[in-house]
């Protein structure tokens, strides 16, 4: 399947997967369940998802596993960004082109939103699958919350607010780290969960496939801090320059713009290498790397 | 054990389980860690926990499960607490005595600290362990998963602020419901982990069960509107007369003292009646549910 198509094809079904296992907005409390859904199905390019389908498929998995799979990384991904943009956080008042949720729900119902999508990405999870062993699901589990937990993406949050942006800047490796933690952990975890649900069990191919997407995610977060200074807010969906307003430390601002892309790139060429180690149908998961460093917003 | 050897005993036993858990405050980011101990070590009844050990016991489950459910309702109520804490909460200044945790580590790292709890529930609950069937567990992370999110205890959090408290206090059905989803869930919750890591499979003692939690988890709350009311701001650790500040519903104001004290004492009476249909040895989760309803602080 060539990747426009691959892309098309599965963002419409993790929007409907997604949108099916939402409680409704009639179901009480209505409040935090309309915003819920506002969230999560008010936009986004479901790269993550598209990396579960992607590896999943190549292992064989089952498309029911898939699914909680994809789905629960969404999930933790839009809580994600609910809680970034708070004003306590990044103070952002866009997103995917409309209004961030504590701009139309109220900072308090926008925490609570967060809190119940992490809550419910564990539970799309944990879901009873026919599709593998219930040990190797338990593994998915493990995995997710460790993606996401201290040492993972929150954890690359805390780096990101807590550390003087300039002593970020002056230590290149520092700034890998606290942008492997934020960004890169959940696209590992992504292409990990695919092939743990397509029950792949060989320690040199999981390795591989750590190596492709720590690689992957560390040059698709280049790309967005190129995109925050080069883009416009129109075609990002969110705020353009708002790394820059906050005085965030990030690669274009610390080695300059060429310099980032050229980094991007050699990251990109190092993933591919990865990827070609591995013995598996990888040209899905080799076009997605592309597009996800070409992409324009 | 006599209970107040068996509180002592497994206070202890979780105190010394979530320590050597958490990350230790000189992992990185150390001051995501070092917030996450404080929150989680510097204090609390450990009740939830003593819940998963007493009904656990009494099925004969394994103690490292045991162990990693406890740690996992704890870590649980822990976040829930730091949320709610929150200045666009309840904004509280103080839990278990002290600052509470955005008071000492600022707004942004208070939300990440409760987001990170929230995934090392999930993760401590999900490591292998030898004592039971990994679908036992998946079982077990999945009703954590409903019990903490949006039709659970987020779900009771969002209709605190999002209701009314005058429509509250006029539908008591619309207080209890809102009561049994913010605190019940979670208690309901730790009753079903310590069964269902005993492997506990009927249908009728998980029914029964299921009773015994959700009516003496309606009676501790009520009991906490009393202390809230009635107790001193030194002995709760925490502000008391919060509740009544923050205009929020509770039984003490709408119905008046003595009859939320009657009403406690029926839901206990009531909770005792379910506990003694069920064939298992329950003497502990007795005096638990007695000692949970009687409790000053």
């Amino acid at each position: 399947m060539k990747l426009p198509l691959f892309l098309t094809t599965y963002q419409t079904r993790i929007n409907r997967v997604l949108d099916a296992r939402l409680p409704s907005a009639d179901t009480e409390p209505s409040s935090l369940h309309e915003a819920m859904r506002y969230c999560v199905l008010g936009g986004g390019k479901r790269l993550r998802a598209a990396l579960v389908y992607a590896t999943g498929e190549a292992f064989g998995a089952g498309q029911t596993l898939l699914d909680q799979a994809a789905a629960a990384v969404e999930l933790a991904h839009a809580y994600s960004l609910v809680h970034d943009d708070l004003p306590a956080m990044d103070n952002d008042d866009l997103r995917h082109g409309r209004p961030s949720c504590h701009r139309v729900y109220g900072d308090a119902m926008a925490i609570l939103v967060g809190d119940a999508l992490q809550a419910f990405a564990f539970e799309c999870l944990a879901r009873s699958s026919a599709c593998a062993a219930p040990v190797q699901q338990l593994l998915m589990l493990e995995v997710l919350a460790r993606a996401i937990g201290s040492l993972g993406m929150v954890g690359g949050q805390a780096l990101d607010i807590s550390t003087d942006p300039e002593s970020l800047a002056a230590h290149s490796q520092a700034l890998d780290s606290m942008q492997q933690k934020k960004t890169g952990a959940l696209i590992v975890a992504s292409v990990k969960l695919g092939a743990l649900a397509g029950d792949c069990q060989d320690p040199l191919q999981l390795q591989a496939l750590h190596d492709f997407a720590s690689k992957l995610g560390q040059a698709f977060q280049i790309r967005d801090d190129i995109l925050d200074r080069e883009s416009s807010t129109e075609v990002l969906g969110k705020t353009q320059g708002a790394d820059s307003a906050n005085n965030k430390a990030a690669y274009p601002a610390v080695f300059g713009l060429q310099a980032a892309k050229e980094r991007a790139e050699a990251l990109y060429s190092e993933s591919l290498k990865s990827l070609a180690g591995i013995n598996m149908q990888s040209a899905t998961l080799a076009a997605l790397a592309k597009f996800m460093l070409q992409r324009e917003f």
